[in-house]
C-alpha cells in the first residue's frame, strides 16, 4: 500500500465540495479527493463517499466502496436510493457544531414565538408602544420535542434550563433529567395533547414521512405552534396551512421544505403566521467533518468499531 | 395590635396596582391596601410602600414609613428622589420570574442577531431563498455582560451553555464557571475590546448614567452589537445612532429608553439596525411580588434579616 491508496469521492453540491476541499487537504493529505459533479475518476478506485445523498443507483456503480459518510444527521438522501448497497456501512455525522447550531435555532424560534417578537416587530414598524406579557407563564408553556436523538436532547435541555415545561417523544423511552419522556405509538397522542410548542427533529423514514399532518395537528391544543427543523418530507404543507387558517394553530417556523429551494409560488412565503428560513438551522462544519472522516477511515482500516452507523431497518 | 394594623400603599401606575390588588388580598388579607393615585388615605397610617418609584419628596411625607419595596430590580425610580428618607430601608425585588424573563429576552436578542434572523425575515418578505451561515462560529462569538448581578449571571450561564464565549464586567470580581470575570474601572476597556455582543444589565446610578456612549462604543470591535435591557438612562441615544450610521456598530436591541413610551418622533423607531421592544424584557409577577411583600413584612416585624436591601452608597 502506498500513501495514495485512499480515494474519497465528494457527493455533494460543488459549493459544498469546495468548502470541504481545503480542510480535507490539510487534515487528510493522504486522501485522493474527487468531486462527483466535476472531476474525472474511475469508479473502481472509489473507497469512500462523503456527501448529503446520491441519485438512485449511483452508489451501486462503485464496486469497491467501503463506507459512505453522510454529511448531515439526516440520511434520507442516501436511504431513498432503492439500490443502496446495504453491505456498505452508512455512517451519520453526529457533530457538536451541528447539534449546537440546531439547538440555537430551536431555542431562537421558541423564544421568538413565546416572547411575541413578531408582534413587537409589527408594532415597531408602526411606531406603536404596546407592552404585552407572554400569554402564559414559562413553566406552564409546554414544549414537545418530537425525536430525542442528539439534537432533540440538547435542545430540550437548553429549553428546560430556560424554565419551560419540556417533554420529548421517541421510539424508546429516555431518561433525561427534567424532561418527561413519552415513548412509542401509544404515547404519541398524550404527548401531543400536552404540547403547546412542537419541535420536529425526527429522522425522515417511511414511518415518519408526512407525520406533521392534519390528524396530528388536531391533537395539539388550540393555539399550538409548530417548528420543523428536520426534513420537508415530515410536513404536509397543505395541512399546515389549513390548520393555521382555521385558527387552530397559532403559527409555524419552518427551515425545511418538500421542495428546496422553496418555490416562489409557495403560499408559505407570505403566510402571516409562518416564519421561513432557507435550510440553515444546522450546517456541518467542514473542518469538523474532515476530522471525522479521517478518524473514521483510520478506525475502519484498523477494524475498530465505528460510531453512528445507520441501522437500515430503523432508517437512521 | 389588631389584625388591621398593617397599611400598604401602592405607588405604581393604576393598571399595575390593579394587577397587584387581587393576589395581595388573597395572600396577605391582613394588609390594608391603598392605591396612591386613586384612594384616600392618611399619610400617618402608611407603614409600607410598594412600587416602581415616587415623585421627589413624596416618601418624606409619610412619617411612619417602615420599609419601601421596589417592584423592579432597578431602584433608580426611588433613588432619584433627593429627599428619599434614608433611615427607611429600600428593598429590591429579586425574583426568579423576573430574572428568568430578562434572561429569555437577552438570549432571544443575542440569537436573533447571531443567527441573522433579520436578514432571513427580509429575504422571506421578498420570497428569496438565501442560505447564510453565521459570520463566525459560536465559540468565537464573544458576549460581554455589563453587570453581573442576578440577571447578568443567569443570562451569562444560559449563553455559555449555548457555547458562546461569555465574559462579564462588574465592580468586584465574580467566580462563575466558564464565564470570564472583568472587574473595576481598569478592566472595562479590556472587557469591551473583546466583546462582540454587549448586554447592559447594570443598575442605574450616577456612576452608570450615560455609560453607553460614543467613547464606550469606540472601544468595542468593528460590527459589535448592543443590547440594553437595563434603563434608558444608561444609553446616549444620539451616540448610538451615530455609531450605527458610521458603520462601527452592526445593530442594537433596546427595551428601555430615556423617555417611555418612546416618542413617535424618535429616529430609533425606524432605524434599520435597531430592534425596539416596549419595556417588556422583565415584568414582575404580581403573585410572586405579593408573597415577597408578605414574607418580608413578617421578617421585618420579627426583626429577622431582610435580603436585597439597597446600599445607598452603591445605589443598588
Amino acid at each position: 500500500m502506498t500513501s495514495r491508496d485512499t480515494t474519497l469521492l465528494l457527493a455533494a453540491p460543488i459549493t459544498w465540495a469546495d468548502r470541504l476541499a481545503t480542510p480535507l487537504a490539510e487534515i487528510a493529505p493522504e486522501f485522493k479527493v474527487f468531486v462527483r459533479d466535476r472531476d474525472c475518476y474511475e469508479p473502481e478506485a472509489v473507497d469512500y463517499v462523503l456527501g448529503t445523498g446520491a441519485a438512485p443507483g449511483f452508489l451501486s456503480t462503485l464496486p469497491n466502496l467501503k463506507l459512505v459518510f453522510s454529511l448531515g444527521a439526516g440520511v434520507d438522501g442516501f436511504l431513498s436510493d432503492p439500490y443502496f448497497p446495504k453491505q456498505v456501512p452508512l455512517v451519520r455525522f453526529v457533530d457538536r457544531n451541528l447539534s449546537r447550531a440546531m439547538t440555537q435555532y430551536i431555542v431562537l424560534q421558541v423564544l421568538i414565538h413565546y416572547r411575541q417578537q413578531r408582534l413587537f416587530d409589527l408594532a415597531q414598524a408602526e411606531r406603536k408602544w404596546e407592552p404585552m406579557a407572554p400569554p402564559r407563564c414559562t413553566e406552564e408553556t409546554r414544549i414537545g420535542i418530537l425525536g430525542l436523538g442528539e439534537i432533540g436532547r440538547k435542545a430540550g435541555e437548553r429549553l428546560r434550563d430556560l424554565d419551560f415545561d419540556v417533554a420529548g417523544w421517541s421510539r424508546s423511552r429516555k431518561a433525561l433529567p427534567g424532561i418527561e419522556s413519552f415513548a412509542g405509538a401509544d404515547e404519541l397522542k398524550p404527548f401531543l395533547s400536552r404540547t403547546d410548542i412542537l419541535v420536529c427533529v425526527l429522522p425522515l423514514t417511511p414511518d415518519t414521512s408526512g407525520v406533521l399532518n392534519q390528524e396530528l395537528f388536531s391533537v395539539l391544543p388550540q393555539d399550538a405552534f409548530v417548528i420543523n427543523v428536520a426534513r420537508g418530507g415530515h410536513l404536509v404543507e397543505r395541512d399546515l396551512i389549513e390548520s393555521l387558517d382555521s385558527g387552530h394553530l397559532s403559527g409555524a417556523a419552518l427551515d425545511v421544505f418538500a421542495v428546496e429551494p422553496l418555490p416562489k409560488s409557495s403560499p408559505l412565503w407570505t403566510h402571516p403566521k409562518v416564519t421561513i428560513t432557507p435550510h440553515v438551522a444546522g450546517v456541518a462544519n467542514p473542518r469538523a467533518a474532515s476530522l471525522w472522516v479521517r478518524d473514521t477511515v483510520a478506525r475502519y482500516k484498523s477494524r475498530e468499531p465505528i460510531a453512528n452507523v445507520v441501522d437500515f431497518t430503523r432508517g437512521y
